[in-house]
């Protein structure tokens, strides 16, 4: 009985052509209620260990995908020949491959958001309170500059000549190029959030989220296939941040609005789409 | 009792030469009967909303497919130094690496085609209507002009120089040769697609759909390293339009019809291989 | 309680360690009993649909795997700037991906063996008979003849000029090298193949067999990663069959033995490995 | 009513946001009591036939880990140009993914360490007998032993001249700079490995530890996308002593105590992060 009820189902998920059209909706909400939107302000969070657990975890998450990433980077841009390196495509690996590992590692911690617009984009969507999100984002941004300046602590001289692997818009691109760069890389970053991690799918699918970092981790490394040439891809304002503060000149500042102006309406339009086209919440009585 | 049982069908799918002889297609199909095709026409489609938000979702999907894939192509093409950019590979990897994320996002949704060869695949297979297989590959085709006028806004004249992403037939092999390797490409593609999401394998081991964008995936990223040379591969007729019209030069449209000729007649052999061959779907009795 | 009992079976399974010793092996047996070992003949298999069925989907496997990766190998060869092409680690990955896809796709067919080592490998486990082993070994072989000679079909000079993607022993290496290469990495292939679908295993945790593609294709990845330089990496003799065949030069016939005989001895060391130390069937009495 | 616990449980996975503040950590043991510390000696284990399995699993592994990594490094070290070999970057890969396809296949057997700080890192956190930690950590240094030598039987000329594999200090690095590398490097898989295996992880979703091995192996690629500029990469102390050993000059060896120290430090950071932070285990009674 059961089996055959999650076969229609499971059918109903990959061709949903085949759901009772109309009705689609609302049965497969069956063994699904929305949950309620998480509240702004949670005090009691403030008093739980967990709550400072979860900021530990994205402090060290971002501490250790800044040390590799930018290692990687560094590694790639002071050797003569981009042969003898892992080259463009290792560095666009150990940020997706990164953010693979970490958010399989954190999921259970803290959500493993490792990134101001992944939370910011979660917030949007009332995934957690504003206490915990403005708590996310300090710890984020606190690990991101100790990654860096680790990195910055083996090579000081090739660190600061190679740029530090700080964001900036490179050679030939307007400051709009960049800006619209960093919002489409975001929204597929965010996208693939919502869509691997939607609650709705793990009420349907238990063993969804645990697939989820694949997909995460891909989309950053697809992003950075792209974008790369252009501002060297930030769609994460806490490594942006944690480069410019360790790499420190100015043409690094100038640019550095763009890497959190980019990535928050990136992450506001995914947080949009979803809750709008995807899953119509607005449209839907809560009871 | 279930779990025996699970193991003498698991053992019986892998090692398929334990079955029982001569009666393994009844036995298996225990739990499963043959869903009804999808019917030419369905006329209820149009006043849900799930029809017009799946729309949609290949819109988005194909326009981030598009703008992702076409700007890693224009990275490489516009360096001096293949070494200094993601490669060759790293443009098979944008490729298949955007429909593995996306495939996983959008397959709740619509059933994750992005394509549409592997719509009309699917649609010769009836598993899905005339009328939403005509308004998907509509979808998909916008999507995909969009996604490749987003890459050209970034540095028009580099665009046009370099080719800007359009499929042609490369200097030294003929147009037989580009369209049998579009054929076999696109049966490469859309038989991973039936195997992967087939229902009747669904019904036995109901993780597999989560599974399957992985193997999708890899086999567009397959295909792209081995006809990159030929064709710098379609084996998607959206994408090939889309790059066509914003390219829009004579000798992309000359070589056009072979990437909608072609992905079509790979996916109907694989339609055909999978519903005769793997599936002896005629030879059944339907009741 | 199910939960509970699970748990400690799959910590057991991590930290066997945990495992009340000496009585590990008889425990984990509960839910499991050996399956009897394959008859050589099964006459009534050449009665069955299914068994040409699976025919079919390993000549239609090989088919694919030496078109996608042979011409993977032509469009590297016949590059001046190895830089401007996929390179040799996209070979590597063509050999191990469409590995990866193509288990997945045939698995539930015909076993996914797509080579002759591994049906060895698998018949010396009994796990399939003689006739079948000797119809499946035939259909691979065919599979591969026709697949290299659709990539000769592109372009023939260049094919015969380049080598045509025939294993050879490379300048610098002697034929003991080369056959000690491919026993080693034969063995890593198909001690991934008993590990990951091992019927044992499956028996506690039925979606492993789902997941094996994936080291499966890996194994094969890596070992070309390896052996790439000594020999071209064969480990499957139907592939280099198949390209000998098509090549058809005397300096690729001359080391041909070695990757039959190679392949076949690694399978057979992997095979006694796994039954005698892993699975200690031998010192088990059978009831 | 079991698939709304699960949602809820699952989502609070997801979301710890959503947790009933301050009592999180108690009702997510619900189905979880913690397993008591591994005694320090177990005489009963010396008896049992899978104590010497376990062994012999990890003689293997480590051998074959040995074998195929080494081998791609003397293949990319002795060509001319990096570009006709598999690169820096498949280096990466091929540790990494030989670290996944092991630790699928062995992880039952043995637990999968193949990596004397693994095991260490394990044995901090009570998981194995001191026994079988020391023997562990003998068998795996044998394998990589007999590893990196069968890959200077190939070669033995231009094994010597091109350094062997062995981990030093490259040049422009300090000794601390190694050091340094090494211990964050190896924090970065321990900490990979605890929180892919964690056991109340598992108590809750059981399919987790079959995933176990793709973010483990991705960490090993990470870490040597980073820092094989530094060192080449060790964080496996067998690893290291392997390739010494049989490379066996002096300027390996004056290195060689870092490839020791550092994994056993970051081995031992990871497990007091992951037993203090994240598991919280001193502050909690046991009963």
């Amino acid at each position: 009985m059961e089996a055959k009820e999650q076969d229609v189902s499971l059918g109903a998920n990959k061709f949903s052509e085949r759901q009772p059209i109309g009705t689609a909706a609302q049965s497969q909400d069956r063994d699904y209620k929305e949950p309620p939107p998480a509240p702004l302000f949670e005090p009691r969070e403030l008093k739980s260990w967990s709550f400072y657990r979860a900021g530990i975890a994205e402090f060290v998450a971002t501490f250790l995908f800044l040390y590799i990433t930018i290692l990687t980077v560094m590694g790639v841009s002071t050797s003569n020949s981009k042969c003898s390196t892992v080259g463009i495509q290792g560095i666009a690996w150990a940020f997706g491959g990164m953010i693979f590992a970490l958010v399989y590692c954190t999921a259970g911690i803290s959500g493993g958001h490792i990134n101001p617009a992944v939370t910011f984009g979660l917030f949007l969507a009332r995934k957690l309170s504003l206490t915990r999100a403005l708590f996310y984002i300090v710890m984020q941004c606190l690990g991101a500059i100790c990654g860096a300046g680790v990195v910055k602590g083996f090579k000081k001289g090739l660190y600061m000549a190679k740029g530090g692997g700080a964001n900036v818009v490179n050679l030939g691109y307007t400051k709009g190029d960049g800006l619209g760069a960093e919002i489409i890389g975001t929204f597929v970053l965010v996208y693939t959030v919502f869509s691997a991690t939607d609650a709705k799918r793990n009420a349907r699918d238990s063993h969804v989220p645990i697939l989820a970092p694949l997909p995460i981790g891909f989309a950053v490394f697809l992003v950075h296939l792209a974008t790369i040439p252009i501002t060297g891809t930030g769609i994460n304002p806490a490594r942006s941040l944690g480069a410019a503060i360790i790499y420190n000149r100015d043409h690094a500042w100038d640019d550095h609005w763009i890497f959190w102006v980019g990535p928050f309406i990136g992450a506001a339009l995914a947080a949009i789409y979803h809750q709008i086209v995807i899953r119509a919440i607005p449209f839907k009585s809560r009871t």
